[in-house]
């Protein structure tokens, strides 16, 4: 570890993470009623699971100091120019992006938009990126992105069995895949007894009975072939054809829509997303407009405000897992938003113009390439292709390696061939030296001059794309930076207000956290490079996993799922590893309590389990008899339980070890939901009271930030006896105790979105043990500071036996609808107004509001949040006086936008100012929401989910106006 | 020069850097009515000066190569720990300011707050930089930063010599000041004919006949001496003291106000601001109450606005330079905004406590390492100190400068002493590495055990500072981060839209442009370094200097003056001392056309010439037989012309050679200002028809951002027969073919603000001379577009012969004043509406409107500009036909609040959203500034500019009550 200093108070990054300072803590204490933390703490969590002892984490570094051993991690990482190829392509991410939207909180810190009204801009920016990738796949529908292209090959084909519903459990898949696709693929079919035929498309399918197959298009070799026949092969049997398609590739070849593609799915890192060792990138999936209610994760659709303008917002929500459980077929909850929202303001900023040039010069370097490798006596193997060839080389194999390596470039090494794979950034200097690598000193403009260009004629695209304005009015940088600007600013974020979502950890991502990800030694490494050229990362990983396992209690950690659901998923699959390791494979059964998060069932079903739904008890907790009965019947098939700790309810449950005990007395596993971390950390540990295996949500309690919907990092732990089930990567060769890649391989890349793990890292590294318990204490007494100010209001719904809740805490307004119509949209809606962010709503109780303030909150904002509520519930006290009627109440016409309160007539029985500045402090620096509320029937009813023709708009406006 | 690809269109910068696209490009030469652009420019520049060759400044770079070229200069660049001293100091500026302020172009692309309901943001920002200023030096009345230390001390000297009227014209200066302070006081008085007499003041003061003395508190050499008896001495001879204090130390020892003293300036860098070898950085000014009115620089006031709310203000502007003019001795005319902003804010972080523990601590290291150096045998020669040692070492010096260096530590090296100044980024372990430089291992904490603090009782502050909420509430970063916003978002500036100020220049600050300043490579040097660790640096500047005569047609280059007007001064000095070195000391007429701006007479009354002011013609253009008639009178005296070209009325006049010949004909040089440089560009050349010197607004032309005014840099270009007189610098030695320093020292640092020049070197690199050109031509388009465009509805007032403008254009709205009561102010308000600033009002013609596009804004800004405009004349059109008076139109009541439009009661003649939302546009994502009209003539009455007490608030808001 680094040159550590003395942290003095200036430099102290823990005071400067937790809201509250010393005097502010002291006041909360006494509102609670508490004399001090470590008094709260013993009343908040059952003492039977608390540590005695500090976390072990070494001494804290100061910010500077935290910054100056990640230079020093970064110049062990190795920057060669890598032509690996595999779904991961040097690009350039423009400054004025990279400065204005990876770099900026307002996009960063943006929470997920599930408040359309607050979120206009970002759920614009990812309407573009579905346009793009509607235009670019020449199909339907798109959503708004998806984890990685491996996952999203998986996704696809759950889809396809989905749609298909034929008695066939097969898929087929072209031979000419990234392996880490196929390595996915087989992981995710095996646990639901589907079989996975790999093979030659053009020779091989027709024999085959399946639901669909995947085509790699250009294949993972660089080969470019016509897949039209394939396609029809395999609608003549009834199944679906899916494209995994290169976003550069199709500015000039034809689109898998053209092709007779149903599903097209990729990556669109390429589109100035750094590699990042393997991500965050954004993965994409589109489909035919048949397929559009079973598309998995997120769509942007334009629905209508209550003024009847065009409105964004997430479309067809009710398709999500959390609604199908235990029949899911997929987990996915998140998307990956700040990088399709990057993906999508490249094209916006190049233009299909610009995408096109790039893409010509980059086929066109490639075939310059070929033809000097041609006269080297190295002709490609691959005669067609768009960017990438690969070259059998036999016994010269690792004298062109060691060459290349010499000039700090990384091909694809085969048995006896060679990949290479140009992109972007790829300059004549780094042909010539392929050149050299292999053996010939060669001009590039001389052997340029003679070079053809290989993309068939018959593969030619046709047609125009990116044609909407937004692809076509920002190219001068001062527009761009304009557009973001405005973007952004239609927005609510952390950096205006708090977010005081339950469950979702909305705190502080530090700057000093956030600086490295964009430093090229961190962004610029291919997620396969060698090792030698990643020391830095694998010394971070090394001690971010040992770090975690110290949190936890666990033995192993594995940094692979790049989701919390991923997490999850891949414990299960731990889980699962291990009872069939055992001779155990009848052990299907999973316990999940009835507040679980719905993303549990989902996991479940996903790794072939059979979910048994326990029951709670009045106060929230899990019915323990009902647990034990339901042990006790499932006994013999007993596989686990899924539990999460402190409960969705937010209470520290008194009976945790008790379940655990149970569920392991009858040949279980124990999952513990990581989801609510936050208020065990340094306080108790899961891998202590008797779980087997979590998922830490590293973007909520470790501080990656939501980046408006994404990225997330769901690693696990597990105690020793999971361990070699754990996830496994093709790239990391055969691994674990051997087992096939030990768990499966549930990511793209092997180490997940490594990049943002420098997020996390920084995080515990300034925190130190005693910090980072610190922080949990200060979140429990935030929570509970707001329960205890909003009870004489709101009726808290959940405590512990000694009055207290966790991390986060329940409000419940349901007895104020029955007296007088206001709803709990009508609360959420009208905080708005006030400026903030509205609570999770009905999750895990249907019409309340749950609220998590994180430690990050201070009492200033709080106490402003707090106001701010109590005085909604005077609002609501008005429509019980009878003062207005609660459809014409500030609650229901709220939120109140601008164009609301300067309209010339105003006939409602407030005033104005009483509608748009409810709060002393919302009349200074008032944030105006862009619309008012948004209408979702109307959305879903006429669903636009890309490329708007401009009548859309008015036909929206119509609509409403015909309504009036 | 570094590896350069071909550029392509995807990565050609300078498409990015201009606004219109080609096909806009044709559609404003059409409204133009010009066929080509460069029949445009033969139209618009006399063919007697454009030059026929394209500029040689090699093949421009894509921003990717730039940022990799830049990497490789960073690289020959060596980072040490610099405690050299003398004014610069390492310092940790926090990342969440770096992020959200340096690197944020809400921040950095701002103007100058002359508008200041669009300006609240850093406004408030810079009124608690005055706070702090004044709190800490325990003064009445500080102004919102100076450019630098030095020049701070001598505009103190300057104001001294005002306030007191005193027949000597000498002044005392303490020998133990900073060597580039006392240059920059000699470089100043000499020319005005004031003598510096330097010594120790507690004993050869006493007989000294002086105006003032500057005391340096602590002295360079650290010493910390009790200045209360030889201020005393200083008021009974009726001088007045100025102390130059670190604001550090001024945390634990007495204030300048508590000693006595009647000014102190000072460097606000060591509280946040990288010393970026040499700058920017924020000085600074306090001084008694009685003094207010003479302090030079720009002072943000409190006042109240047209609804008799709080607003801020720059207060006082009568004082400014441009009214004093020939009788200045001051033309200081910017500041530095954004490091008087980023110091401010670390104050605001660290709270009154933080930096009393910052500079405890400081001072303890301090008291560490003279107690080990004691032990050593090297006891320093100041017994007191904060944080700057002098040690004498006698022959042991070069040994012990050696293994420093080879500690990777600069020491400041005497003659026979060394100097070691610690700051905020010492550590235990730089001070056992002091130690082993010195011939010692110690351990640091055994020292500190016994080592005693040092500050004198007798110097002990008294008081509380810093007590103001600002300085209390932003302890988290959360908190800080929030409020940055929320200042931010009071603002107007570049990155939301066009700001089509004249002369100003407010083009793209491209963010490729801005990276490498943050770099710690550029930001973490003293400028005092040794050479060989600056080779980076000085690369740079030897390119940058070759470039800028290239471009400009000069033969030499200084980079030193960091100001526009610093080069102005700069540039009169250099023809002063060629007249000198030629015997004639007698030339000292300045000629200087009515129309120029106001820092050219006040420049050159500073360097002792004598103004005599030229006519102007009805056209605008200076007039050639008065300028003849003038220059034959003072034939003899003749020192120099001052002229802008194009002129200040945007025009490039046709006789701008016959002007240069006539003066040269009489022995004058002929000062060319490059205020309009931007016009010039790839045109035409100052130095190749007749220039002999002018500086160049590296802000303007070369895309160093405006920062919200500052900092700039004004590097002068001569021809080779002054070049012996461009300025020098103590630290670079005694210079320049024997003449003492060149021509004087006019800055602290050597190359002004280094770090800075970053940009215009990069902006050079990226566009090369056909993009600079292009650039050129398209600012000159633009500008034609918007005389063509608004002519019908507003006349233009000067074109020349061809009916065309340069860069800029100016409307005249006079005759409606006289029909209507409409005020251009009223106008300028009436464009915050529609969501614009405004253009430059009332220069150089009282009354009217002077509008500069600049190339980087696209056709349809420009074209939603001159549609506000044009809606503007429609609305005053209203007034003329009767529809509302001027006291009742929406042009008076301008600009329209969101307060406005919401209040209960309407009773002006037009609707609400008239009011706010006059233009389509504005309907969404409309700017709201937070105040209304700012009333000035109640801000001057009532002057508060620092430390509000909160009744001032409120005595404000009576006062506006009771005026209604």
């Amino acid at each position: 570890m680094p040159n550590r200093r003395p942290i003095d108070e200036a430099h102290d990054f823990v005071r400067r993470h937790i809201g509250p300072s010393p005097q502010d803590i002291d006041a909360m204490l006494a509102t609670v009623g508490a004399d001090s933390l470590d008094q709260l703490m013993a009343e908040t969590l059952p003492d039977s699971i608390r540590i005695k002892q500090p976390l072990s984490l070494g001494t804290p570094l100061s910010e500077p100091d935290a910054l100056t051993h990640m230079t020093e991690l970064a110049a062990k990482n190795q920057v060669f120019t890598s032509l690996i190829g595999q779904g991961y392509s040097g690009t350039i991410l423009p400054t004025v992006i990279q400065r204005n939207i990876l770099e900026n909180p307002a996009w960063y810190t943006a929470y997920t938009p599930y408040q359309p009204e607050i979120s206009q801009g970002r759920l614009e920016a990812l309407f573009n990126f579905q346009t793009m990738i509607c235009d670019l796949t020449g199909l339907d529908v798109a959503n708004a992105s998806l984890l990685d292209d491996a996952t999203a090959a998986a996704e696809a084909m759950a889809l396809a069995e989905r749609a298909v519903a034929k008695k066939t459990k097969a898929f087929f898949v072209d031979r000419d895949t990234h392996p880490q696709t196929l390595a996915v693929l087989r992981t995710r079919a095996e646990p639901l007894g589907w079989s996975i035929i790999v093979g030659d498309p053009d020779t091989e399918l027709e024999a085959a009975d399946v639901f669909g197959a995947l085509l790699q298009y250009p294949g993972s070799s660089g080969a470019l072939r016509d897949p039209r026949a394939v396609i029809a092969t395999l609608h003549k049997k009834g199944a679906l054809a899916v494209i995994a398609a290169d976003l550069l590739a199709l500015t000039l070849i034809a689109s898998p829509g053209e092709l007779g593609a149903d599903i097209a799915i990729g990556s669109a890192q390429r589109f100035g997303v750094p590699m990042g060792y393997g991500g965050p990138h954004a993965g994409y999936m589109a489909a035919r407009d048949s397929l559009k209610r079973s598309l998995p994760g997120r769509i942007v659709g334009l629905s209508i405000d209550s003024h009847g303008q065009p409105a964004y917002r997430l479309a067809l929500q009710t398709r999500e897992q959390h609604i199908r459980r235990e029949k899911a077929t997929s987990n996915i909850c998140t998307a990956q938003v700040l990088l399709a929202v990057i993906a999508a303001m490249y094209a916006v900023y190049h233009g299909p113009d610009g995408l096109a040039a790039i893409a010509r010069r980059v086929h066109r370097r490639t075939a310059t390439l070929a033809a000097g490798l041609k006269q080297l006596g190295f002709a490609p193997i691959n005669e067609t292709y768009f960017d990438t060839l690969t070259i059998e080389v036999g016994s010269k194999r690792d004298a062109i390696v060691a060459r290349a390596e010499a000039e700090k470039i990384n091909l694809r090494i085969g048995a006896s061939s060679l990949g290479i794979a140009l992109d972007e950034t790829t300059t004549p200097a780094t042909v010539e030296a392929l050149w050299r690598a292999f053996g010939g000193e060669l001009n590039y403009a001389a052997v340029e001059r003679d070079a053809t260009d290989t993309l068939p004629a018959s593969l030619t695209r046709t047609g125009d794309y990116l044609t909407q304005p937004a692809f076509q009015d920002y190219r001068s940088e001062t527009e761009l930076l304009r557009y973001m600007r405005k973007l952004s600013d239609r927005d609510l974020a952390l950096d205006r207000a708090m977010i005081p979502l339950g469950s979702c950890t909305m705190k502080l991502n530090a700057t000093t956290e956030m600086m490295p990800l964009t430093w090229p030694a961190f962004g610029s490494l291919h997620p396969f490079v060698p090792r030698a050229q990643a020391q830095g990362y694998h010394e971070m990983f090394a001690r971010l996993e040992a770090w975690l396992a110290e949190i936890t209690g666990y033995d192993a950690v594995s940094l692979q799922p790049n989701s919390g659901a991923q997490g999850e998923y891949a414990g299960l699959l731990a889980i699962r590893g291990y009872h069939l390791s055992r001779g155990e494979p009848h052990r299907r059964i999973c316990l999940i309590p009835s507040s679980a998060h719905g993303t549990n069932p989902a996991s479940a079903a996903m790794t072939g389990m059979d979910v048994v739904v326990v029951a709670c008890n009045s106060h929230g907790d899990v019915d323990v008899d009902d647990l034990r009965a339901k042990a006790e019947k499932h006994s013999a098939e007993l596989a686990a339980v899924m539990i999460t700790y402190p409960s969705t309810h937010g209470v520290f449950e008194e009976h945790i070890r008790d379940i655990c005990d149970i569920v392991h007395a009858h040949g279980g596993q124990v999952y513990l939901d990581g989801a609510n971390l936050n208020a065990q950390v340094g306080l108790s540990r899961p891998g202590d009271y008797g779980a087997d295996v979590s998922h830490l949500n590293l973007h909520k309690t470790f501080c990656i930030p939501h980046g408006g919907g994404g990225p997330g990092m769901g690693p696990i732990g597990v105690k020793a006896h999971l361990a070699p089930f754990l996830p496994g990567h093709p790239a990391e060769g055969e691994a674990l105790n051997g087992v096939l890649h030990g768990g499966g391989t549930v990511s793209a890349a092997p180490y997940g979105s490594a990049s943002i793990l420098t997020i996390s890292y920084i995080y515990i590294l300034m925190m130190g043990g005693a910090g980072l318990k610190r922080a949990t204490e200060i979140a429990i007494l935030n929570a509970n500071y707001i329960a205890d100010r909003l009870q004489p209001h709101f009726p808290v719904l959940y405590r512990n036996l000694r009055g207290r809740v966790a991390h986060e805490c329940i409000v419940d307004p349901r007895p104020l609808k029955t007296t007088t119509g206001v709803t709990v949209d009508d609360i959420a809606k009208r905080l708005i107004d006030y400026g903030f962010h509205a609570p999770t709503m009905s999750f895990p109780v249907p019409g309340t509001l749950m609220i998590e303030p994180t430690e990050s909150e201070s009492k200033a904002e709080i106490d402003r949040f707090c106001d701010a509520m109590i005085a909604i519930r005077q609002e609501i006290a008005q429509i019980e006086d009878g003062r207005f009627k609660v459809e014409a109440s500030p609650l229901r016409f709220a939120p109140h936008t601008v164009h609301d309160v300067t309209s010339a007539e105003w006939t409602r029985p407030y005033p104005r100012t009483e509608g748009c500045f409810p709060a002393p402090h919302s009349r200074t620096d008032k944030y105006w929401c862009p619309v008012g509320r948004v209408d979702n029937v109307y959305g879903d009813r006429n669903l636009v989910c890309s490329c708007p023709p401009i009548e859309d708009y008015a036909l929206a406006a119509d609509y409403a106006r015909a309504a009036e």
